[in-house]
C-alpha cells in the first residue's frame, strides 16, 4: 500500500490488499482512541476542511480524526455563504491557494467531479468527503471496515442492501469495495428504485451471486449484513407506492426476529423512519458504532496519505 | 463532589458543598491562566460545541476553557443553518452520534428542555450552555463565583437584583444558587416585571429576608452585590413606563455615589443602556472580570465532569 | 523593533528598521515550516478571529500561522450573521470582552476605522485583517516580504503597479511601505482609475521617480516587480472602456516575453481574468508563493506582538 501523497477521490482506488492494510491500521488507531485519546503522529500538520455543502457529521469525523492524530484544523463549514471572494475564483485556484497553507485538504461539494477539480493543482493531498451524487469514499470505507471488524473477514458473507438502491451513492460505493471479496448480494428495493443495471451486471460478470427482490421479510433471514439506506419520499411516483414501502422496509423488532443471530445492521445515518429506535439496543445494531469506526478509519487514511 | 460523567443541565444540581469545591478548583485554574496559560489536563479529550442559537461570547468561553485545559474542540456555531441532514434526525440521535466522536458536548438551543433531549442517549457528558428561557447553569456559576471571589464568602451578604426579574433566566438561576447561603435579597423592578411569586415564596420559606421595590436609588446603599440585567424595551406595556425605567434604573456615576464602597456590580453582558460606560473604571464594576471568571469556572466544571 | 503589546492597525506603523527585522524573523519562521511544521513558541496563547466580513483566505492564513506557532484559535468567521447579542453591544465592549479570554485578536470588518474601535478598550493586541477600503497591513507586509525575498533587497528596484490604482487598498498600502526605500514607481491604469494625486505627490516629494501610463506593454520591460490587482468591471464608466482594459492589461505569455528575465509577478488573489493561467508555471509568477509567505510573515508578526 502506498497512499502517501495521493488524492482520495473514489472508492475504486482501493484494491483488496490496500483495504486490508488500511483496516489493520484503523485497528491500531482504535488503540490510541481507547488509551490516551490522542497521539502525536500528525504533530505540525494542518488539515483544511472546505465544506461547500454542510455536513456536521462528516466534518466532525474528519476533524476529530485529525485532532486525535495530534494535528490541527482550519475549517470552513460553509464555503458557499461565507467566502465571497473565493466564489470568484476557480476551484483549481482555491485548491492551489489552500495547499500553500495546509498539509491536507478535506472537501465536500454538491457537484460531481468538483473535488477532482480542486485537487488538480493542489500541492497537498485532497480527500473527497462527498461530491454530490458521485463519491463519498470514506463512508464506504467505514461501512466495509465495520463489516470486517464484526466478522473478522470479508469473504463468504451475504450482503443485503435495502432501500433506494438507484439514487444512493452509499450502496453503489459499498458494491465497489465489496465486489473484490467472495460475497453474495441481495438487493431489496421498490421496483422503481432498483440497483442500476451496470452495477448488477458488473457484479455478475465478477462471478457474484445477485438476488433482487422487493420485500425484505422474505430474504432477511439469509443476510449476514443488513445495509439500510434512507428512502426519500419524493423519489416515489405516488403516495400509494410510498405507503407500501413504509410498511414493508422498516426495520423493527418484529422484522429483526427473522434475521440471523449474528447478522449486523449498518446505516450511514441520519436514520428517519427506516430503522425503529426499538432496535437501538439490539446488539446486532451497529449504526452508532459505525460513527466511532469512521473516526478510526479516517485516522488511518490521513496517516497513510500524509506518510506518517 | 462527584460531577464525573454527569450531564450539567440546571443550576439546581449544585449543592452548597459542590459549589464551594468547584470555586476552589476554579481558583486553581486561574493559576494556570496567569502562569503558562495552558495545562495538559485534558490532553486527548475533544469537546463538541453544538450551538443551535448563536452566542459567540458563551461559545468562546467554553472553547477557550477547553483549549487552556489542553483539549481540542470541534465546533458548529450555527447548527440550524449549516446542518440540513441533522435537522432530519431527532436530538436524541444527534446526541448519540456526536458522543461517539467527542468526550464532552456543550450545547445551546432556543427551546427549553432541548439540551436534556440531546443528553438522553449521549454516551458522554452534556453541558447546557443555555436552553432558551429555561436554564444557563454556567452563567449562574460564574456570577456566584464572582461574588464569592470578591467577598471571600457567600454568607451575610445583601444581594440586589435589578431589572426585568420576571423574564430573565439569569436572576432566577442566581436565586437558585444563592438561596443555599445566608443572604438577604432586594429585588428592584418595574411593577410589571417583578420576580415570580413562586421564587419569592421559596426564598421566604427558606428564611431569607426579601424586599421588593421599584426604585433603585432608595435601596442601593444597602446592597453588597448589585446584579444588573438587561430590560428589553418591548417588555413594557407603553412608552411612558419605559421612559420611567430608563430614568430610574440606569447605573451611572451619580447612582454609584450612593452605593457601598465595597459593593460590586455584576452583569451578564452585553449591556446596553442600563450601565453607563462612565463606571467601567470604577473598581466596583466587575462585569468584564466576570468574563475572565467564566473561563476559570468552566475549566473547573469541564475538569470535574471529565474526571480529570 | 518593539511591537510587543502593540495593536497593528495600519501599514504606516512599520518603519524601515522594523520591516527588515520582521522579514528576518519571517525567514526563521520559514525554517519552522519546512522542518517540523510547528513550534511551541505560542504554547498557552489563544487567538480570537472575529470576521465581520467573510475572508477564508486571510482567516486561514492567520489561523495557520497561530497553530504553527503552537497556539490555539477560537474563531467566528461570520460575526454579522451568527452573533445577535453581540450586535447589540458596541465594538469597544466586544473588544474588551473578547480580550478577557484571548491573548490576541484578529479582526476584519467592512467599515474603515472599525478595527481601531474594537482595539480601543481591548486588553490584548488587535491585528487589523482588513477594515473595508482603509487598511489591510498584513497583505502589504507579505507583498513587500515577497519582493525582499526575491531580490535580497528593497533598494534600486523599479516597482510597477497595474490595474485599478484608485480604489484598491492594496497598491496604496504597498506605496506606504515601499516609499521608505530607494525605488522607482511605474503606475499603469486606465485614465479614470489612476493612483490618487496625494499618494503620487507624497512619493515625488520623497524623491521617487514616478511614471504614469495607461498601457502595460510599453513599460513592462522596465519593471522588476509587476504588481497586479483586480479591476472590477463596474468601476468602468462604460462597456467600451472595459473592453479596452481587458485587451491591454491582461498578463499572459505574450506579455511576459517583454518582461525582464528576473522580474516577479505578484497579486493579492483571487485573480480573475487579469492573469492568464498559462503563466502559472512561469518561474517569475510568485502569487501562489505569496500565500506561503503570508503565513511566515504573520507568524513573525504574531510572535513579535505577543513578545515571544
Amino acid at each position: 500500500m502506498d497512499l502517501k501523497g495521493q488524492h482520495i477521490l473514489s472508492a475504486s482506488q482501493f484494491d483488496k490488499k490496500t483495504l486490508l492494510e488500511l483496516f489493520k491500521k484503523a485497528q491500531e488507531m482504535e488503540k490510541i482512541l481507547s488509551n490516551k485519546g490522542q497521539s502525536d503522529l500528525a504533530f505540525g500538520k494542518v488539515m483544511a476542511t472546505l465544506f461547500f455543502e454542510p455536513s456536521t457529521r462528516t466534518r466532525f469525523s474528519f476533524e476529530t480524526a485529525m485532532m486525535r492524530l495530534g494535528g490541527r484544523v482550519i475549517a470552513n463549514s460553509d464555503m458557499v455563504k461565507t467566502s465571497s471572494t473565493m466564489k470568484m475564483e476557480s476551484l483549481e485556484d482555491t485548491g492551489k491557494t489552500v495547499s500553500q497553507m495546509a498539509d491536507i485538504i478535506v472537501m465536500r461539494h454538491p457537484e460531481a467531479g468538483s473535488v477532482g477539480k480542486l485537487a488538480f493543482k493542489s500541492d497537498v493531498p485532497v480527500i473527497n468527503a462527498g461530491d454530490g451524487p458521485a463519491q463519498h469514499p470514506t463512508q464506504a470505507l467505514l461501512d466495509v471496515y465495520t463489516i470486517w471488524k464484526s466478522f473478522g473477514k470479508l469473504d463468504e458473507l451475504t450482503i443485503g442492501m435495502v432501500g433506494d438502491l438507484k439514487n444512493g451513492r452509499v450502496p453503489h460505493s459499498q458494491c465497489e469495495l465489496l465486489k473484490q471479496f467472495d460475497v453474495n448480494f441481495i438487493f431489496v428495493s421498490p421496483e422503481g428504485l432498483k440497483m442500476p443495471r451496470e452495477i448488477v451486471g458488473d457484479l455478475q460478470d465478477g462471478g457474484h451471486y445477485v438476488e433482487e427482490v422487493s420485500e425484505l421479510k422474505v430474504v432477511i433471514s439469509k443476510m449476514d449484513v443488513i445495509a439500510m439506506t434512507r428512502v426519500q419520499k419524493e423519489r416515489f411516483e405516488n403516495e400509494k407506492d410510498y405507503e407500501k414501502y413504509v410498511g414493508s422496509y422498516v426495520l423493527n423488532n418484529e422484522m429483526m426476529t427473522k434475521a440471523k443471530n449474528n447478522a449486523i445492521v449498518i446505516h450511514p445515518l441520519p436514520r428517519v423512519d427506516e430503522i425503529s429506535t426499538e432496535i437501538d439496543t439490539d446488539p446486532r445494531a451497529k449504526y452508532f458504532e459505525q460513527v466511532k469506526n469512521g473516526v478510526a478509519i479516517r485516522m488511518a487514511l490521513i496517516a497513510e496519505v500524509l506518510g506518517l
